[in-house]
């Protein structure tokens, strides 16, 4: 499909959902159109762009040149001159923006209710909640309108409606996605994530956004040993069975058959007790973090904006009573969570979790706007306080055929171990994230199969192709200078 | 020396220089012998003992088994059960334990005279201060009775004493030297530092010390592209001069004539604007992070205690009323000015700058307790928070014959470049700190002089010795794997 038609076949399926609160700001058809000719000009010129004919919707707490950034709060619009980073970045790739998407008012929140502009109903199964906070950016994706959805996952805002309407999200290591042009919604733990409905896409789309930007301090590079391929046989951490009390019968069993579907996928499963995730996951709304929550909006929420959401207000107004002294203690237990996290995963190539604990309808969270959100979090609120890289994958559906999803969950900068992982979950081949290292041709015992690979897969080493004789790998500068030392006495250079 | 004519001598030129104020603690000699008896045996069986011969002071706030940690503050002792990793690493290394020191009560002050314990008069000009918080293990040193200080230095509670008492100091990047067993004065920004009279043994004793400890969260390893050497001719900045209206007229002299010395030395020395370190050095007492001393020790103080120093308590006290928002806006704004240093420093090897901004006489720091001090750690304040490596080297004296010392800082993990940096200033040969890499013998056109050693210098290879007709370097993993993908269109395994 040319750029163009991809872009009038959305505006087609958007009419055809009538699922207004998707958005919050939908651009004029013919304003894309625009777009998608000069993405067409650029092809018809030579240009390589990964992206053409991909359209985007961008949740509204992410800028947008020329469109308000509202992030579900109409008071506290404002009109950027500039695009974020990522957005930048995703249009020089030849994306297309579609609009500006519904969340759960700045960005807090898990079901996608919490925002004056209308609670976002699940994609397949309206009566349901769509889970959020990248609610719109999810439903327009999983709908078919969008290709790419951009959303910012805190507590799990991409990782929890990836999971409830059946795509697939990437939370990537913190800043490895830029921050600039982001609305903060906590923001030492704030990642711009991506949902698609196939995990090439997703991976494309990070891809295209990731790396250092100068604007966002907390934007980071990939590290010289970082991890490039997951090994053959990746030995994955599920929850032990008192872990899951959280679950509902529903995804109980779900997650009981997705777990069997990973062990024939070939995935070395084996029960860890995680508990000290689950404590950790407490710092996020029950510690003293909540204050970056005040910090980066409070302020504007003291003055009671008519459009602000009750319960957003409540949760972010908890951080203004939180005292320096706490803060800094629990900087300290999140020191000691990240150090005893490490030790419980040293071995483990990843964990594989069920994303939420379950799937509520609007009318079980009108009726209980508190207690479930909070629930839905207890397997992704961890993830950035821990430093981690998430991939949330579809899994088997539950048996009354609503979508259940678990998410992949690996260290600091081993997101291209995640998306390995979650490739071999879904059966596909997984594509190329972390752009980093250099090729090298192997021969002899290093390939795979042969006695000496494991030097290959200890060092994150990742497959690429057969060659003459041999098999190419992609390895980082780190790994390949351990090998190379370690193979011989002296590495001779010159 | 032997080890236990070593303890001999300490004990005598302790009763020598009667300064009782240097220790909180000191052992009895008859046990110390003890101790270096059995490093003698240690020794007699053939263990290695890099260390083995030399005495140590421990400031006390550090544990060592058996004997109490006051931090300064006799209502706060305790006996501790075990030694701090480090102490354990010093004494595993051959290196013996004279006994506790004083210091600026919980490891808050510049000057070393704020002590119930007394104040400590500077090592060889006693009407001065000794430089603090670290003050009797800097005397201890500076006065020939120990041959290592361990400190820790938060602000500079170990650079500024060594300028003070004209010896060196290394304050290794937050995390190399685990803080296991120390007592926490701001826990983010805590560093274990080494005092000693030369720089072979501050390094030595550093490298004995280093490496990640399980129970110290915070601890960190050397990464994959460690870089293990400076170039033959290194870029060093230094203060423009209004960053350098802090120095006493004194000390304006001193430090411009240091800098002569640096260019004679060859090193390529450039006046930088460093306002934005000045002003991020404000975070440190000024911002909230002082919330975190109040974490640490403030409910103890609040208990009144009568050893309470009352400007400790006074600056302490003041992290009490900090409030979790304004902590938040501060990790911020840490983030920030962390992205904006590195920026400054891009294309430098290192800063070169003042220790500290005077000398001041007990009486000046009893006439006025805060200002003083305060201007003291102008220079210092902002290496622990900007993630920044020191060494603190003996510049060149004042005209009054009083010390006058500089610190070449250098970024996160860059330790050996500063160490190589003070070498170079000091005219001696440099000492290997950083034991990471592996060595490779470099031949032709990559040696030293020759056309393509530039190539080894971007990735901090560090020359070891000739071989013949080639040379032998040090280079990280990074560096080897960088290197070897460089040159060849593809590097080849197996």
């Amino acid at each position: 499909m040319t750029p163009t038609a991809r872009v009038a076949a959305a505006f087609r399926r958007i009419a055809e959902v009538d699922r207004p609160e998707i958005w919050i700001t939908l651009r004029d058809e013919a304003d894309v159109l625009v777009d998608a000719g000069a993405v067409e000009a650029r092809l018809a010129a030579g240009d390589t762009l990964p992206l053409a004919g991909l359209v985007v919707a961008v949740k509204d707490n992410v800028d947008v040149a020329g469109l308000p950034t509202t992030a579900g709060c109409p008071e506290f619009a404002y009109a950027p001159t500039a695009s974020a980073a990522v957005v930048d970045r995703l249009c020089a790739a030849g994306a297309v923006v579609l609009g500006k998407t519904n969340l759960d008012q700045f960005g807090t929140g898990l079901v996608g209710t919490r925002s004056p502009y209308g609670a976002v109903r699940n994609s397949h199964h309206p009566h349901l909640v769509s889970g959020g906070s990248s609610s719109g950016s999810a439903v327009a994706v999983a709908l078919g309108i969008a290709d790419i959805g951009i959303g910012t996952d805190t507590a799990g805002s991409v990782r929890v409606p990836a999971a409830l309407n059946g795509i697939f999200g990437i939370k990537p290591t913190l800043g490895i996605l830029p921050t600039h042009g982001v609305v903060p919604a906590c923001a030492d733990f704030d990642a711009v994530s991506v949902l698609a409905a196939d995990l090439d896409t997703a991976v494309a789309a990070a891809a295209a956004m990731a790396g250092p930007d100068a604007r966002d301090p907390r934007s980071r590079s990939w590290p010289a040993d970082v991890r490039l391929g997951a090994p053959a046989a990746p030995r994955v951490a599920i929850p032990e069975a008192p872990n899951l009390a959280a679950l509902s019968d529903a995804y109980r069993r779900a997650f009981e058959q997705t777990v069997v579907l990973a062990t024939d996928a070939g995935l070395r499963v084996e029960p860890v007790d995680i508990a000290l995730l689950l404590d950790a996951a407490l710092l996020l709304y029950d510690g003293a973090f909540v204050a970056e929550r005040y910090a980066a909006v409070g302020e504007f929420l003291d003055t009671a904006p008519p459009g602000a959401d009750p319960f957003v207000v409540s949760i972010i107004g908890a951080g203004r009573a939180i005292t320096g002294p706490a803060f800094a203690a629990d900087v300290d237990a999140l020191a000691r969570a990240r150090a005893a996290a490490a030790a419980m995963l040293a071995g483990f190539d990843a964990l594989l979790l069920p994303t939420t604990t379950e799937h509520p309808s609007l009318a079980e969270v009108r009726a209980d706007p508190y207690s479930i959100n909070r629930r839905m979090g207890t397997y992704t609120n961890f993830g950035n306080l821990l430093d981690m890289a998430a991939v949330a994958v579809p899994g088997v559906p539950t048996e009354a055929g609503t979508p259940f999803g678990v998410t992949i969950v690996s260290r600091t900068f081993a997101d291209q171990i995640a998306v390995d992982i979650a490739a071999r979950l879904s059966g596909t081949a997984s594509p190329l994230f972390v752009e980093s290292g250099s090729e090298v041709a192997v021969f002899g015992d290093h390939r795979r199969g042969h006695p000496l690979h494991g030097q290959l897969e200890e060092v994150g080493a990742r497959y690429v192709r057969d060659l003459d004789g041999g098999e190419l790998f992609r390895i980082s500068e780190a790994g390949l200078g351990h090998l190379v030392a370690s193979q011989l006495a002296r590495a001779v250079i010159g």
